[in-house]
């Protein structure tokens, strides 16, 4: 997700630490110290304005939710609709999502989310697709044996070499939705993109893959 | 692919023995000798009116092809098809696709084809369908080992389950096409099925995947 830069974002992160991690290398294996309970952690890896996360952390208080992704100006956005909602389950942390494993010990991470991940679409950038096998390597680090990845995106390309990618590893497909909103799926927690483009009649893919 | 019956279709099939196997139990472990050379051997099961099969035959000489249908009307609608054609590396078979053990030896089948196969919606069918697991041990003793089945269908239910079924059975997904006809395939070989349906801009979806 790119945006223009916020006047102020890198302020508004600093002065709600209850929320936005500042040292995120010292909090690794120390996550439930940090929620303050054992429930679940579960992650979205580029969570952008944070719409899917918050609202998840909504619907299950006791689960933990924390929203990663790398630009400041979009977490800024996230954080504004985290203080809104004013719950104890969520927090925010801007690093990269090929370093997770300086910031989780393993198996720390209960589940992991990824929405509509930039495509990368040209076959040089694949190493930077987010469900490329080296981020696989780290996401199965900080996961549970048998832990699982969620994937929604609009983007066929990018689903295609997912399913491709997620099996070549080794992982399996536990369910597949190739039109989620004409399958249905209860509980789903719409993003801001899954809103605007499945308004536009845009397929909406989605997947459960387990390690 | 339900037809109405076809008279004289019984005695279509018994006249013309150079394609239409007999006596398919004294078949396994001698397909080389029936065809009369050791090129690979691949079969679709469910070949309906032999448009797929026929077209692979004689896009690839140096392939044997071998169509197979449970149903007499329709088999015999393929074999006005491969009379039409008159290559000499098809043959057709009239048995069920659960059945195949009893008329392949271990490996003698190289590739496995699925177009459009019947979805059997229905839960209490699952049974039914032809990517049930079931099915897939079938397939698995008669293909050698990595052996590949290429799928294609127009229905998303199937195409949903049949991927989850392939990796849930220990299979690896080569690579999904979510909208073939969008994507090009070089070489691809249209059913009458997925020629009707993609006119009226219905998607087909596609998967390669290998034991």
């Amino acid at each position: 997700m790119r945006v223009r830069n916020r006047k102020g974002a890198s302020d508004l992160l600093a002065n709600n630490p209850q929320y936005v991690i500042s040292n995120p290398e010292e909090c690794k294996g120390k996550w439930a110290e940090i929620f303050g309970n054992d429930n679940p952690i579960h992650i979205e890896v580029g969570s952008g304005k944070g719409r899917f996360v918050t609202g998840m952390a909504a619907q299950n208080p006791d689960i933990n939710y924390i929203g990663i992704d790398i630009q400041m100006t979009v977490l800024s956005y996230a954080l504004d609709r985290v203080l809104e909602a004013g719950l104890p389950n969520i927090k925010l942390l801007q690093v990269d999502g090929s370093s997770l494993t300086n910031y989780f010990a393993p198996a720390e991470i209960d589940q992991l989310y990824l929405n509509f991940s930039d495509p990368w679409p040209k076959k040089r950038h694949e190493k930077r697709r987010l469900t490329y096998k080296s981020f696989l390597d780290t996401y199965k680090e900080i996961l549970p044996e048998n832990g699982e990845i969620h994937f929604k995106t609009d983007n066929r390309g990018l689903f295609e070499y997912s399913l491709a990618s997620f099996s070549q590893y080794g992982m399996v497909l536990k369910q597949v939705w190739l039109d989620l909103h004409a399958d249905g799926l209860e509980g789903n927690v719409m993003t801001e993109y899954e809103e605007k483009f499945s308004n536009k009649g845009q397929v909406i893919y989605r997947v459960e893959a387990r390690f």
